[in-house]
């Protein structure tokens, strides 16, 4: 008896992904051991060629930009990666050089940040390539970094640099000239999850989130949780050499910067007493952290004023899959 | 600020459903204890309409059947099941009302079944809708039952009845005529995990699955684990009434429903010392069980004979999704 495709495939791509508890992917399902004393920490995300991803992004990045988003995740609670389970709806032409170069990206991905593939499922779709992934994580008990948690006169700090993503995708999409460096193209492509500056602010952050929607649209969600506003310096968040340098040329971008997605950065809260710790942590991780505002009584809404204390006008509040 | 209206549609059909762990589906991520002293098993499947459930199915069964089938992973690692996560890639043109039912129709199985909903995305496509969902449960240490295990001279049993899926499948497409209970197109729409019976046949089964690609080929998978053959008894193979009937008319229908998918029974091996615990087990649950055939010394290759003891010849070994 031979074996459909599909099993063949997955043999050949995704078996040399699979690691302890995968069973080889040839079991109904994985098993493992939970860490001890550890809570676990789950979180899922989607994504759609010609939505969250270019369909001639290279192959290799495409997993890889999944994997990273949900790492970025477990980043926001403070937790540490497990392992994850992924299933792909692939189109009936994808080819064996397409998987092959997907699952590298994954296997790159998964030597950096120590996580294995645990379980999933490949489909045929005759829509676009629509890939899912659950990812598996654990904190101590109890120290997971919620959303609640930020108060009026908490700083508002965000890691990293803000507005690569939405840069990169217009540099991609040719709108806007590309950086030498391909700096902006690869933010789009491959976030950094700041997982190790996550942990490293458990007992130190009121509250975090990891920016994906948009900084503006993400620091409202603090505020919601929080039952408070905040008010929001544009000229301190931190822009990537290339991003600073289009903004100098074209001002006018500098609103979609703070509200296009696609960061990954976290953005989170933290009492001005503890400021001090925190740069010291960031920096112990070798990651950069800035403070971007304050959090303010009143209403849930952001306030974004320029370098000259005046109220910038935001069009859109964030990006929205509908 | 206004919210975009995914986070409405999410608040409004998918946090009634959210659970324990779920923190309301408003964090990054789920957080929860894992059950002391319990292994975790975990599987994901994807489904695409109008190639895993036809576009015109009620939205109520729709993630029913997702949900379900997932469940049946679990059973046929002799799971209990503790929590999922979803993530869905809807059309624009999706209305509240079929997101209404789609959740209702998970609340009623969150209620059957004993789970809830930990986390997953909402995204939106130009495609096909397309469902991925991530299942999590639990099994004592070491007694996960795993397709590795079956071995000449012990007996193959199948619970519940066979084929229903498949002929459901051409009845809700006008192929064959529906049965005056719509049994086989329930069938095919709301699959029944077999839970309490994998739970029941820890330590009394040596190898199970749940068939899902159909009875032939998934047992040429407990075959290729086990580095033996099977020999298979069509006339032994357990159907319903309804599917009894059809076949009666038009025996040309039998190596369909051997072959034909969407099952979600459970498929196992058991020495035939056993057999009379297995049937008390199998009874103490409310779930018939029928022996249908043996696993003997050979190649990994699934004879299937007819009542006459003749070879019965089958077009295609199983569903395959490419």
């Amino acid at each position: 008896m031979t074996l459909p495709p599909e099993f063949e495939l997955i043999a050949r791509h995704f078996r040399p992904l699979a690691g302890p508890g995968a069973l080889g992917l040839t079991d109904d399902a994985a098993v493992l051991a939970p860490p001890a004393g550890r809570e676990l920490v789950l979180a899922a995300d989607a994504m759609v060629a010609g939505v969250h991803f270019l369909p001639d992004d290279p192959p290799e990045t495409i997993g890889r930009k999944l994997l990273r988003t949900n790492l970025s995740d477990l980043a926001a609670m403070g937790a540490a990666p497990l392992g994850y389970l992924m299933t792909t709806a692939l189109t009936r032409g994808t080819g064996s050089s397409w998987l092959a170069a997907f699952a590298a990206g994954l296997r790159e991905d998964q030597a950096e940040f120590g996580v294995s593939l645990l379980g999933g499922d490949t489909v045929s779709t005759p829509g676009p390539v629509t890939l899912s992934l659950t990812i598996l994580g654990h904190v101590a008990p109890g120290r997971a970094l919620r959303r609640t948690g930020a108060a009026p006169g908490q700083d508002v700090w965000v890691s990293g640099s803000i507005g690569d993503g939405a840069l990169g995708l217009a540099v991609l999409q040719g709108e806007l000239p590309a950086d030498a460096e391909g700096h902006l193209a690869g933010r789009y492509r491959l976030p950094r999850p700041r997982l190790a500056l996550g942990q490293a602010l458990a007992g130190l952050a009121t509250a975090a989130l990891d920016v994906s929607d948009g900084l503006v649209q993400d620091l409202g969600h603090l505020c919601r949780a929080a039952g408070c506003g905040a008010a929001l310096q544009a000229a301190a968040v931190p822009l990537s050499a290339p991003a600073a340098a289009l903004v100098a040329q074209r001002p006018a971008l500098l609103p979609r910067l703070l509200t296009g997605g696609d960061d990954y950065e976290l953005l989170f809260a933290a009492p001005p007493a503890a400021a001090a710790a925190v740069a010291a942590r960031a920096a112990a991780c070798g990651v950069d952290v800035t403070r971007i505002g304050q959090f303010v009584p009143g209403e849930a809404v952001v306030a974004v004023r320029d370098a000259r204390g005046e109220m910038l006008r935001l069009d859109g509040g964030g990006w929205s899959h509908f």
